[in-house]
Parts: structure tokens; C-alpha cells; sequence
């Protein structure tokens, strides 16, 4: 079923200016800060939990719950990221930072194999009664994770062999067996993290718990939440939410056919879903997938790929409802949908997948960090009118770890292989040993992708007759290729987004592609109210926005963009070492000829006025200020 | 300080088809209507108080509150709704139906006066301890209103005698004096039914007492309502609003420069602030009035006069954030603007203050209205997907009867007259009835307003010296009149927006005036994020709208309105009698040519298309669908 496999982080060395910034960044300032601020907000003190365990009732908020029920999941994630740091550099300090919480969560643990250290701290009693809120899943999936990542990058298990105990009680409590409970968690992720932990253990146990996590939720009558509600002595009829579509429960996942509800749960559930058709070669999981993937990025999506615009259910609203300044657009979702991107696209290799994957990554994910990589973004909204800025920590630290092991395992991204083929996905300057038919095929890149097209690879295979399949961007109008100085006809070669050399590689062979960059102005369909009489810019994969502080003479409100505007791109070297800028021949409202009113019968007045939008994913990272993706056209 | 007085609305006898088929309606529809739901809702039963009164507690919201605190303010209005009616033809039903009420109240009134239903039926011991929240003097003033009404209409003084009873009461609580409580209502409106009483006993009293709560309002250390607030055991810090800029006490009244908070409070603030102006000659009172009007009206009011667009405190936001599909713009605020309007209109002759009263009334306030007289809208969006629809009652009914009370009694905003003038502010056929300089002066107006802007003025008088100054509206780009057929120089007799024609009358002049009533197109300032490169018609007084069921291929949302689109007023018979709706040859996203992408780098292509927009007050009075305002100009 699953045409091509993802290639791990650890093969590909970064080695381009831009994602070699960011890696850099993440690996000396970010996983440090990280664990200084779970050590300062007291989510690691909260593993350490005294004997006996007081029998406290921590006052919860007015439907019952509290942040703290998922700190396990911080700390499972923290350690996922730092593992990946360790993988590209061991570190010692770091090291011993997850061996002291491997000893916590070692000392946390029941003889049962239970280790959930809020309700082991708090409410023993109350353990697996409210899946629907309360998270224990989600972070045995999150610390699951952690554990893996860490014995891959250190060959260390003790971690993992407490999960292992964790998942074989989880095991016993969850399934079709009578006496089991047939129920899932209401934040979907465990599921992803047992199909990680199959491919660590090949043991078929692991994904099936997967799979009857999946194909049990939303079956009913009775449904599963409800059943446990009235368990609980809950009027089911209380939940918050109102609505099992915001878990993705509302029905049997292979019938769910629009996307709905809270925006990570249904990412981390589709993903889910597309490596359990990979795996079991189950066909209507697929189409499932396809058909939401085509629901979600064609009538709910961001031009930047954020996902889920409300923020009441943090998640999806009506069709093409999709508010600049409001959007919640949570960094999750984002970093989610790559997720889920990457194994649809492994399913199937078609460069629409790869294009939502690259879209998301360099415009609603990487805005979630800063350029200092101590700063966060939770809701990446398309407008700001200067209020929005940047959080050092936050009450719900989900993004801030999401972001850092995305951008810590993003060579993981680049390469797909098969037994017969290299498919390149995304671009930049790296050094990459990829496995093909049991052979290896070294690939170099040079680029300065993505602030150009141009890209040279250089390839050493010590197989001989294999195909590359290099994508060209939806984005691309115009692209040239050749290997070893001649042309290729890229019209005869192209297969779904995908440019096919099968040749007999020689060492040193080298492919050039020229993906032809220029600014792009976009529009959203007419059906984005919000978008209507707007344009907003984007050059290569990146989304551009205007903000005030490289526009100080003109409120980001009164900017216009013209139809016949002219459009330039410009490095600049004085902005984060040299990020192309849009400069656009613009206009802008004259404010001095507007007066008073409120209302008049003639239109506003504009002038001529130069401006300037910066790539979206580097904004608010100098001063806070107004901002807008979306620029009026007249 | 008054320049004009207004003209009690009984001495203009309504002639011209659009008024008098709104006010037939209202009489024979709406106040019937009402009384039936105060019956059906429980509402008429609150005032039959058992004797002795249950103790009883009953439950209210998460923050300490029902929606039956103000149902003896409901029961005012419709009997100042009903006085209105009967004022225009007497009614033994209704007339019956208010006398049973003032059984009620002589039953229910404590022997000092008291008389509010809800504390005396469930917590007597708990009067006068909440008037931030509880709105006692807000339906007392309501109630007064009510009285005053029916004494005019009937000569029956037994409800005014109650209510002055009541009064007495009230003033020997709150005021200046030590034990008295320094207080005053968080709704006001007790203010403006004070000065009306004030208007129909003379008794100076009656004006302090308005004055008092005026003045006292919003002053500190201490503010009354945390004395309050400490007094009943609460921490002031609980209440839900957070801001007392919610019930406009956040500062003196007198040192308040921007208009925040809650709308209809603050508009029935201004106007008793208006009154208190001209009653009292209070320079302090005007002046503040101006700027707070200039700050609405230049920032923060929808082009229909809708005010505040927020749901959350029913009331003003951000300046210029006038969000369209989620415009709260209760109808009460534009009702309400029309109370102020009249008053600031009357203190200083200026055709701005009648233009917006003009706006309100025949947009933000006449939409509130139903055609068939017993349906309603509480909020007022000027754009909707079609699910804002009519209601046949609210569980907070006041917008109901603030909009039969408006229009019962709209023949009182026609006119103002002072010594030796009378001043037009409406147009519209009518006979009036009017007083100038102790000498009456009829006035008959033949016109089709406001479908036409032709207009036919008799006059005659019995008095021969006198200006009329007749408005000419701001939306008049051109206009002309003329006197028993002579031109009059309209330019060299403009004061203010009035065109001012002081001669020696005879009976049997004509003035004719000619109002030009093109269609025109209207645009927002930039600052209004929403409206950027969106257009809205209007006609005259009226805002026009794109309605669903006018235009069934083209989802209103699809529309467009490029700049030089024609646009063509045309009566039609079949809707609403002969409503003049607007043509245009505009044009609408090609829906076909559009295919499944979100973005795209070309522009939706438009298609030709003719569609046709209705009254914005029309809209929602055939079948539910779209309805747009605003339309994109591409």
C-alpha cells in the first residue's frame, strides 16, 4: 500500500543557510529554554510525587478540568525534541536531564505498569474514567514517543522500557474483550505513537492497539463517552463542547467525510489513519484520508496552512470561514497537517501533498517560533492590529514543543525512497545517505532555498539504474532542468507534481533545477468572504505580510495593492541575514484626504506609496506592530 | 438653551402611505400582538402578587442574574406603546387591558411607594442593594414612562398617581442628603422619564431628581456601585461586565469624551443628558454631549446607525470595528440614537444631528419591525448566510417594544418649532397642527416619501411673520424649491442643512421641494477594515441591501458591484406595495469558472449580472437567505 518510505532525520545533515539557522537555534537555545521553563512552571516538579500520594483534589475550572492533566504530554514532548537535538549531537547536560525524569517517572509508576503522574498525584481512584477530557492517553502517547525518540538517538531504553510497561497495561485495560473498555482517548495521539513504537519493536500487539483505537472511535450506539459519563454519574449532556465532532467521534472514522472539530485532535488522528493504511494495507482507511484531506485543504485551510479558525473549539467553523484576525490557526495544527501530509504522500506520491506539507512548514508551523527561538506563537491569526505578539511560555505549552521537534527532525521531510526510486519533496543545501534497493545513494544539495530556486544535487549512488523523482512545486510557473549540463524536457517527464529521471546514475552525475521564483499575488476563492477584493503575496513557498515595522510611514491598514502594481523581490541583507523582502509599487489610502466622516459617496483617495512585506513566518520578531497577510486591492 | 421644542406627535396626523401603512400596522397588529406574548410569556402574571409574597429565591444565571428582573419594564413600554395608539384612535380592549395592569401595581405597591414586581414577589429585603446589576429604577422609569403616556392619551390619572407615588419614594431614598443613598440605576432611563414627568407636572423635583442621578453618576472614591457591591458581601472585583465603562459609570458624565460600554444605556444616558441640557441651561451637559456625538457618529456607527457591534457587552468596541455578518446593533440602540438625536436636533438647529436621526429611523430602527407587525429583530446584521432571522418574541422582549413605542409616535419627530419658526426634519405626507409664537400654524405635506423626494407643503397660518426652515437631508446632492411656483435660491438660504424661508405667510402657500433621490454609492472610511473595497446603495434615507430571495442565481455572497455598474431605482408593485428597490447591471463571480482550488495566482473572473437590492429594513419579511450590505466592488 505504502509506495514510498520517509527517510529518518538522522541521514539527512542540514547544511543550507536556512534551516541550518533554524536547527542551530533550536538545538542551543531552544531545547535548553524549554527545559528551564517546564522546570520553572513546575510541570517536572509535578512527576515527582510524593509517598504516599496525597489523595488531593485540585480545584479544576468550571467544566471541571485543569491544563495541568496534560503536563505529562510537555514533558514527553520536550523529551522527543531534545532526543532529536541529541541525534544530531550528543549532550551530555541533556542527558542527564531526561535520566533524572526517566528516574521521576520510573519512581511514578504503579506495579501495574499505570503511569500518569497527574492522576497518580491526585486522584488515583479516578484513573480511565473520563477519556473523553482528561488526556491520559494522549500523554502516555506523547511520553511514548519521548521514549523512542530517546533510545533511537542514544540507544538507551530504560525510558522505553517503562512505556513498554505502560502500553502492556494500556493493553490490558482497552480492547474488544469482554471486561475491556472499548473506548479511545478523546485527544487522539496515542495512536500515532503505537504505530512509532511498532516500527521500534515490529510487534504486531503495538499497531493493533493502534487500529482498535482508530476503528472503535465514534461507533455507537452506545458511544463511548457517553457510556463513561453515566459511569461518572455526568449528564452526558454537559460536555462542554456540545459535540462529539470536537474529538472526531461523532462518527466511525471511515464515515467522517468533513473535517470538523478541534484542529490537532482530527490532524493527529488522520495521520494516524494514513500509517494504518500503509501498514495494514487497508483501503478505506485511504480513502477516508483522501476524501478529508480534499474537505480540509480545499474549503478550511490558511493561505498559510493554518488550520482551525475558531477559537472556541480550537478548530474548524463553516466552510471558507476563515477570519484574518481572529484565526486561531493554532502552530499545532500546522505542525500536525505536515504530519499527516508526509504519509499521505508516502501513500501516494503526488506533489499536491508534498505542496500542503511545504506550505505549512515554512509559513503556519515556523512562524510558531521566534526568531530567538525562546518565543512562541499558540494562534497564528492573518492580521494583527499590534496586539498580537509573541509568548515566552504559555499556559498551554502544546506549540512550543511541537515546533521545536519539527524543526529539530526537519531532514526527515526532504526524502522518500522505494525500492526503485528517490523522491525529493522539499529543498535546501544538504548531505543526505539514502538506502535504495538495499543500496546507498549519497545526494548533496546546494542551495539557498528558499530564498532561490536554483539547486544543484550532486549524485553518488552505488546503485546504477534507479529514478529520481524531483518535485516541482505547484507554486513553480516556470521550471528548467538538465543532468550534467542537458536539458531535460520537463513536460514528458513530470507525473504528478513529480519531474521522473530513471537513468543509470554514474558517481558525480549532477541535476540542476531552476524552479523559476518570482512574487506571486494569490487569491482566495470567492467564497473566503474575508478575502473578497484582496491579494495576498507569496514567493516560492512562502507567504509574505506587510508589517509596521518595516513600514512606519503607513498604518498596515491603509496599504493597497493595485492590479497592476509593480511587484520586487529584494534581500536584504540588514533583515534576519538576508531574507528576501517584496518591495511593492504600491499604494495607501491618504489619510489627510479622508476626513471626518464615517461614510461618503466617494470612494477613498489613495497615493502612490512604496511599501515592503516580509516573509509571514518572521513576523513579530523585532518589535510588535500591526500586520496583514491580506492587502486590500483598491 | 433649547433653540427648538419638539412637537407632541398627536398633533401630526400621519397621511403618506409608507408611514401610515407602518403605524396602521403597529395598532392593529403589533400592540395587540404584545399583549398577547406579555400574557403568553408569563410576564403579566409576574405583577399579581400573592399575598403575603413567598420568600421565595428564585435561580438565576452563573453571574447572579434573570432576564425577569426587567419584566415590569417590558409592561411599561407597552403601555406607553398602547397610550401612543390610543392617542391615535381610543380602544376599550386596550384601554381595559392597561387599567387591569394598574390593578396590578395599586395591589402590588408597598405602602411607602415601593413598587418594583420581582423584589416584592421573591426578596423584598434585597430592594435598593444591587443597581448595577438589577435595573430597578431602569423599569421604574419604564413604568413612569408608561403612566405619563396613558394620562396624555386618556386623562386617566390613576397609574400616573401610582407611579408619582412611587417617585416620592425614590426621592426620598436616593439623593444628596446623609442617608440618603448616593446612587443611581446601572441602566439608565429613569433619568429621561423623570424630565418627562418633569414636562407633565412642572414639579422641579421631578428635574433634580434627574439631574441628581445625572451628576452623581460615575463619581469616586468611592464609586456607589463597589460601596454596593461591599455592603451585599460581594468583591466588586466579580463583576462580569469588568469595566463600569459597561454602564457608562467608569467617570463623571460630564468628563466622558468617548462613547463605550453598553449602547442602549448609553444612549438613553445622552439623551437625559440632552434634555437636562436645555431644561436647566447646562453649557457643561451640551458640550459633552457634542463630543461623545461626534465620536459615535464620526467612529462607531454602522452605515444603517446600527450601534455597537459587539455581542459580548451588547455595545461599542474598537473605533471603527464594525464587523458586518456579527453587528450586534440592537434595534433599542437605534431607537434609542433617535431619542438623542431629536433632543441635540432641538437644542441646536443643525441637519447633521437629522441626519442620523433620519438614518436610524428608516434603517437600524425600522429593520426591528417585521412587515407583518408581530416579528422582531433583536440585532441587526448587515450581512447574514441566512441564518439571522425574525423572532415572534425574545426572552429579553425590549427591542419590541421600543421599536412599537418609535413608530406609534413617529409623527412627533417631523417637526420642531420655536417662537417664530418651524423646523422640517422629516418629510413625509402629513397634516400637523403646530403652535409658533402662540398662533397655530397648519401644515399639510402631500409626497410619497421616502420612495420620492418630491414634496408639496400648504401652509397655513394664523400668524403671518415666521420662518420654515425645511432640512434638506445630507444625502440631497441637488435639490430645489420654490414658493407658489417662484425658484427660491437654495444655496443663499441655507443655514446648517436647513433651507430657511422667513416671509409673510398666506394661507394656501406652497412650498414645493424637490429632493433629488438618486441611488448613490456609498463608501466606508478605510479605517473600517470590513468595508475596504466594498460598496453599500443607498437611496434617500434608505440603505439598501441584497437579498437572497430577489436574486435566487446568484448567492448573495458571489455578487459584485464594479465601479461603473449602473444602478437603477425601480418601484415594484409586487413587493411590499410598491417598495423601491435598486437595479443593478453589476456583475458576480463566475462560479463555474472558479474550480476547486482555496488560492490561486488569477483573480476570480466575474460574469455580468443583474441584481437587485431591497431596503436594508425590508430584508428577512419573505424567506430566509443571504443578505449582503456591503458588496465587493470586485
Amino acid at each position: 500500500m505504502r509506495q514510498y518510505s520517509p527517510v529518518n532525520f538522522s541521514v539527512v545533515r542540514i547544511e543550507g543557510d536556512f534551516w541550518r539557522e533554524r536547527l542551530e537555534t533550536v538545538l542551543t537555545r531552544t531545547i535548553p529554554s524549554q527545559h528551564r521553563q517546564l522546570v520553572a512552571n513546575g510541570i517536572l516538579e509535578s512527576l515527582t510525587i510524593p509517598k504516599p500520594a496525597p489523595p488531593l483534589r485540585i480545584p479544576r475550572n468550571s467544566h471541571d478540568f485543569t491544563t495541568q492533566i496534560f503536563w505529562d504530554s510537555d514533558v514527553g514532548k520536550w523529551i522527543e525534541a531534545a532526543s532529536y537535538a541529541l541525534s544530531h549531537r550528543r549532550d551530555a547536560v541533556i542527558e542527564g536531564q531526561i535520566d533524572e525524569i526517566t528516574d521521576w517517572l520510573a519512581d511514578a509508576q504503579l506495579p501495574d505498569g499505570y503511569l500518569n503522574c497527574w492522576y497518580i498525584g491526585r486522584e488515583i481512584d479516578n484513573r480511565w474514567t473520563n477519556l473523553r477530557d482528561n488526556h491520559e492517553l494522549y500523554c502516555a502517547g506523547h511520553l511514548l514517543e519521548g521514549a523512542i525518540a530517546y533510545f533511537h538517538a542514544t540507544g538507551n531504553r530504560r525510558l522505553l522500557d517503562i512505556m513498554l510497561k505502560y502500553v502492556d497495561h494500556i493493553a490490558t485495560i482497552f480492547g474488544p474483550r469482554p471486561g475491556q473498555k472499548h473506548g479511545y482517548c478523546g485527544h487522539q495521539e496515542i495512536e500515532l505513537a503505537l504505530i512509532k513504537l511498532y516500527g521500534a519493536t515490529s510487534d504486531k500487539r503495538h499497531l493493533d492497539l493502534a487500529a482498535y483505537f482508530i476503528n472503535e472511535r465514534g461507533r455507537r450506539p452506545p458511544h463511548y463517552f457517553d457510556v463513561e459519563a453515566t459511569m461518572r454519574g455526568d449528564n452526558r449532556a454537559d460536555f462542554w463542547a456540545k459535540t462529539y465532532e470536537y474529538n472526531q467521534s461523532h462518527k466511525p472514522v471511515r464515515e467522517q467525510d468533513k473535517v470538523v472539530g478541534h484542529a490537532v485532535r482530527a490532524m493527529y488522528m488522520f495521520a494516524a489513519m494514513a500509517d494504518l493504511a500503509a501498514e495494514l494495507g487497508d483501503n478505506g482507511l485511504k480513502q477516508a484520508c483522501e476524501v478529508l484531506w480534499h474537505d480540509v485543504t480545499s474549503r478550511q485551510m490558511y493561505v498559510t496552512a493554518g488550520l482551525g479558525p475558531s477559537k472556541f473549539n480550537e478548530g474548524f467553523a463553516a466552510y471558507y470561514d476563515l477570519p484574518n484576525e481572529t484565526a486561531y490557526a493554532e502552530t499545532c495544527a500546522s505542525v500536525a497537517l505536515i504530519f499527516w501530509a508526509q504519509r499521505m504522500l508516502n501513500l501516494d506520491l503526488d506533489g499536491h501533498y508534498a505542496d500542503v506539507l511545504e506550505r505549512a512548514l515554512y509559513n503556519g508551523a515556523l512562524a510558531g517560533l521566534s526568531r530567538d527561538g525562546e518565543h512562541y506563537f499558540y494562534e497564528n491569526p492573518l492580521a494583527s492590529d499590534g496586539r498580537h505578539t509573541r509568548w515566552k511560555w504559555h499556559a498551554c505549552p502544546c506549540c512550543t514543543m511541537n515546533v521545536s521537534r519539527l524543526v529539530a527532525s526537519v531532514g526527515g521531510y526532504f526524502y522518500s525512497t522505494s525500492d526503485d526510486a528517490v523522491a525529493v519533496h522539499l529543498y535546501g543545501g544538504n548531505s543526505a545517505q539514502l538506502m535504495v534497493g538495499g543500496r546507498r545513494v549519497t545526494i548533496t544539495e546546494t542551495s539557498t532555498y528558499p530564498w532561490s530556486g536554483k539547486i544543484d544535487i550532486v549524485v553518488n549512488p552505488e546503485i546504477a539504474a534507479f529514478t529520481m523523482k524531483l518535485r516541482i512545486p505547484g507554486w513553480a510557473r516556470d521550471a528548467s532542468a538538465s543532468v550534467n549540463g542537458e536539458a531535460i524536457d520537463i513536460g514528458t517527464n513530470m507525473q504528478r507534481g513529480y519531474l521522473c529521471l530513471a537513468r543509470t546514475w554514474m558517481p558525480g552525475d549532477i541535476v540542476t533545477l531552476d524552479l523559476h521564483m518570482s512574487v506571486e499575488r494569490i487569491y482566495a476563492h470567492p467564497s473566503v468572504r474575508m478575502d473578497n477584493g484582496r491579494v495576498a503575496l507569496m514567493r516560492g513557498p512562502l507567504v509574505y505580510c506587510a508589517e509596521q515595522v518595516d513600514n512606519p510611514a503607513t498604518p498596515i491598514g491603509d496599504i493597497r495593492l493595485p492590479r497592476d502594481a509593480e511587484l520586487t523581490a529584494a534581500p536584504r541583507a540588514g533583515i534576519f541575514g538576508g531574507a528576501v523582502t517584496v518591495v511593492a509599487k504600491g499604494a495607501a489610502v491618504d489619510a489627510a484626504e479622508w476626513q471626518d466622516d464615517l461614510y461618503r459617496t466617494s470612494p477613498p483617495a489613495g497615493k502612490a506609496a512604496l511599501w515592503t512585506a516580509v516573509p509571514y513566518f518572521l513576523w513579530n520578531n523585532r518589535q510588535p506592530g500591526q500586520m496583514a497577510v491580506w492587502i486590500p486591492e483598491n
